[in-house]
């Protein structure tokens, strides 16, 4: 893998790619078929693993501009290549929606618990980057200009909220199977049980679609074809990953401009050279993660506006929409995960230089102070005016270990 | 209220109007200099309440512009027209993005009990629709063409789950208050205990922050100056909110298309005509709500985009394009959820149109049916090929009844 | 005028107010009636200025609900007080959108010629600095990092060129006014024509409309109620605006961090203070111009999205999102404008620091030259490396000149 | 070519693929190289295509991580591999920007013309369509409802503005080369130049600028790297593309309802089936095209954004989203130009069915005529009511032929 346009891609290895979602649609109609199956409603299932292969895959897009998406084309094949008694029952029952957004949801759950490994390194590095720089004296900015002290573990404090604020975010993010025939009523799997004799079609329909739910350890919930929840709020949340990630590599990218000089990206060959100027060491990493930073937002509106036009039973373009969106959110957002966690546990801090700076600029830096206590009509005491950074930090450190242990 | 540009804006009352913000920032340095006094720190308190007033807006926002923010010229004032011990000490020890992201965090709780009460609402006529149309014969209709049958029972019950969605996103926003001084250090409060004398400033300053939240009902936290989650997760409930909204509006206008009539929105008198043509019933609140599902994602990326770029401790642009995109997306999703709360009440259905609709469809409706009966080699039975419409029914509204329950 | 949530909005006066708007309609209902007064279909005009006021405002926003825009609730009040023979004749031949298309047309087209203003305004602060700064030696930087030499009068070219742009992007945008009829036949003028008498009542209509655009200096054109080109063909240029001068602030935000300060806006009494921090001395121009530029984007996003789904003769919602996006960006973008040419006239340049950093950083700032002395096998020459830069420069500065010859 | 999750995706073949994207980076560093040899600055050329092919792509593309872009990677390569005096001279002069830059404009080049032999077919069906039913009667739709009669050829003689305009706007985007090298003066050719003794450094470097661009049929121009007028105003000709064709596919969308019927896209075999309903004939076409116009805006928002965030000589993430969204837009509009062509070939009007469902409500498609009449005192006319639908449709009509006879 790997994309020229978007470097740094392959970290995300084949998540989301055509042969990943070809695999997930397979997962999604096995375990429909072996559902079907162990209901007595097939009589019986057949491997559908490797029926379908890379090579299909130009002839299957082909196809599927014709029927506008890619699942009749695969149905085609899986039951012409498949041997046994099961061959011919492959998506009996199930509607192109139902696998397509089965499938899209297995591989964003798959970034999610990318995600989720990259959040929990990061907060480790954090933990150890806010513990160590608890006492670095730095300047606080605000609009560009320099404002009161601080430290630079207030500072990353900051950082550590906002990755814990996406671990929360991320917790929450619902993970349903979608099963709900043509138009979410389940008609067709109902019809089978029935002239296939089986008692109880409904409440047997019912357990088909735990079974399958349940086979890829998904949540069994009602047909959600145009209700699309499900997509957004992962949006949503990976949105809220690479906003907290940006911003960190925003604070990095200014923070290690030459004039400033605070941090640095770590050094590795062959990283943050330029074509022509051999001194050049770029922070890489940063200049990466804010590219995915300033693209996400769009990704995850155009997600809300499909839900937002989700009408009739399956909307005329709405769920078009999703998929590639969905996987470009995907995979940029565990790329930006990735580079933030190398970022983070790469991070050199001259702490010399960050006092240095914040001592030069003390005058500007205490101005505040010494309006307060010509206000209160007394001297200003002789510290680092740092007021409750301790307390702040000690407050959020608190969190980021509950949140280990609970990972543990 | 109202707005030519945006009409129905005045169901949205005085919400994240200027009068509402500023009243807003005086509940916030209200309670922040009572909590100043009650720890000893300031010597006494004054009522802030009607010192400045809408008379002064203009010149407040004249001088908001040198500022970059409206705080610095209110606080101006409210010292200068407080009468009391405590007059100089307003606003002591906090930022101007305390004052801003807390009155902020006001007025988006106002929203969000708004949108609460309106969910609540729109759960209540959904449930009563959903029951009465459970078995309502309705042709499905996938990318524009029929499909299968259904019930208009299985399709309000996919909008309530949608509602039920926007419930559950929006029980989960954090409301955090803001109090952090200059760069999130609380350096200036702590010093002002400490030249006052107060033993353990940094202790009280704790107790002082832990106060004032609680004065206004929001949470404590340490500073999040530049970690954006709160006004993030309120968007993305907010949007959730249109997106639901407007599917449900989406279907409506296009089931009240002449040809379709399946569906009217209430006849109110004055509503819906056309300045040319009297016969017209237009759907109008569908058409207004749509308008705000189509324009709230945009709104709700810049927030992200925001979050991303919000470096050093207080950012320079990215902070200040959330005020006026916090205040549309609220006002116009309180406008929207009411639109379509009255929609849900008022909701005409036609159902003997439904129900001859889809019989005079049948054919094309049961092909699906017969291709299955084909399949097994049986005959088709002769029902209405609703499946498992009843038991997703059931399902959903067991949820809701939980909703309701909970929220009595 | 003013806003509290956006500083600096009264700079657009009362461009694209709800009361500009009401002026701006009357104009075109007025710009009609006479028209057909002149045409011999009405029996005659009269004056439509002031029938309306301010105060009548909540009151057609309230109406304006039920209709789903302000127009017919105006046309009701202007045919009820307006005295004469013409009274009735009020809005005859129109449709809503006709009223409120062209009326924001008019709005648009002031929002143009201020922005106009301003980009001359520009130009002409550019072209000075540009030649006062053509030798100014300054660190060229890129990726946050030195990176070869360049001058300050190479940095303003690059500035004016994107100024330039806009200036070429608004001269192309049409101006057209909207008069279509009830679905874009004209049918109604034309049966009125009819009905009165009037010969060649077709050819006669084409006339009223001619003349209609003609009195309101828009260009006439085909009925475009469902081919929004004209919108987004402005939010396009506003936008191109916004990102040119948002370049240019994001450029003086950089410089005048304190750590490089090499640039300082204009010292102005009450601007760029803080509430706590007497020192402050913030980049307040350039962190509100980056505020318009990181929002208008979706901005314009949500016009051709508005224009994409411009279905049927009229669409159900996508029409109505385009009047409060239209209005803000045409706000956001006068304000910004102004902003930026403020900050251009009053622009310090730290030229001594300027180059004193560069001769600080020359060891990398040369090391491309270093390399290439090198790869040739020669020394390099020990001048200032500029390169071609005083010829880009000239041919930038020969374009402004050619600009601001054609507009003297 | 093929991408599941972009049916359709194959017509835009290899356009801005990654081999592709390589052909045009050779493209640039040959006219380069070759111009630096006619210039006697490099002292031969070498041929480079085929040094590079899609094997080493991964490999370039692991390597572009570390560099931040993929060009360094392809220099070593291309240095590497290539046999000849000039070899060693690949690159000299420029930065990795110009070749991305200069080979993004080659493609989007490429994506204008196919875009534009589209617009081309679009009219060329557009004018048939037009004339056809210039006299077909329809129900003119607006807010969804019945308004007053128009006819099937003014609906498409809206269509063809909206195509015409796309035209107008695709006429006027620049193609500039992108020459500078490191930060914009060009300084590393011009030291070449000079070393390599070759008279008038600066002159000679105009001229190879010159000279590069003119091999590559691009426009000379100051370097751009932080003005990026270029790809926005593609870009924003490339929405108003996939605006005018999502609003057709809206239109035809909604017109091939059941229900409606009056226009049906051709049947093709194997085209807008279902995967269980074997009667279904969806509009695939139009979804697809609707799909496409509902991601394009966020697209163009985010290289807008880009351009009001590229500081310094060359932005720290900015410039980085602008390859991949340029990319897929490009795509993205071909693949929607080309379905929107096939749409027109093949659309199948029911012009029976139109004028039946108009006269089935011919009372309420005339209430506005009788409203007329009452208010005029007379009796309606009895004929079509379709006022000056066709002097519109000639007016569209003469600018369609003036547009083909232009570009014959």
């Amino acid at each position: 893998m790997g994309d020229l346009f978007w470097p740094g891609d392959e970290r995300a290895g084949d998540l989301a790619s055509e042969v990943a979602w070809l695999a997930a649609m397979v997962r999604v109609e096995q375990a429909w078929l072996d559902a079907l199956a162990r209901a007595g409603i097939a009589p019986g299932t057949v491997e559908l693993t490797g029926l379908v292969g890379p090579d299909d895959l130009a002839e299957v897009a082909h196809v599927a501009e014709g029927a506008g998406n890619p699942v009749p084309a695969l149905v085609a094949l899986w039951r012409e290549r498949a041997r046994g008694l099961g061959a011919a029952w492959v998506h009996r029952g199930l509607t192109s929606q139902d696998v397509i957004d089965t499938s899209l949801v297995l591989m964003l759950r798959d970034a999610a618990e990318r995600v989720h490994r990259e959040l929990h390194d990061q907060v480790t590095s954090l933990v150890v980057l806010t513990h160590a720089h608890q006492g670095t004296l730095i300047a606080g900015r605000t609009l560009t200009q320099h404002a009161v002290p601080t430290t630079f573990g207030a500072k990353t404090a900051g950082w550590l909220t906002g990755v814990l604020d996406v671990a929360d975010s991320l917790a929450r993010i619902p993970l349903p199977a979608q099963f709900g025939g043509a138009a979410g009523t389940l008609a067709a799997v109902v019809e089978l049980a029935r002239l296939r004799g089986v008692a109880d079609p409904v409440a047997v329909t019912t357990t088909v679609v735990a079974d399958a739910a349940s086979a890829l350890a998904l949540r069994a919930a009602p047909p959600w074809h145009t209700t699309r929840t499900t997509f957004t709020a992962i949006a949503d949340a990976l949105v809220t990953g690479t906003d907290a990630w940006g911003r960190i590599a925003t604070d990095v990218a200014t923070l290690s401009r030459p004039e400033i000089g605070e941090l640095l990206e770590r050094a590795v060959d062959g990283r943050g050279g330029s074509s022509t100027m051999p001194h050049k060491r770029n922070p890489v990493l940063s200049v990466l993660i804010r590219r995915a930073a300033l693209t996400a937002p769009a990704l995850a509106s155009t997600l809300h506006l499909a839900a937002a036009l989700a009408g009739d039973e399956r909307p005329d373009g709405a769920w078009h929409t999703e998929w590639p969106t969905v996987r470009e959110l995907a995979r940029r957002a565990v790329v930006a995960a990735s580079h933030t966690s190398e970022l983070l546990r790469g991070l050199r801090v001259d702490d010399a230089r960050m006092r240095g700076a914040a001592r030069a600029a003390w005058q500007d830096l205490t101005a505040e102070r010494r309006s307060i206590a010509a206000f209160v009509g007394k001297a200003p005491p002789d510290d680092d005016y740092l007021g409750a950074a301790d307390a702040v930090i000690t407050a959020v450190l608190a969190r980021a270990n509950a949140y280990l242990e609970a990972r543990q």
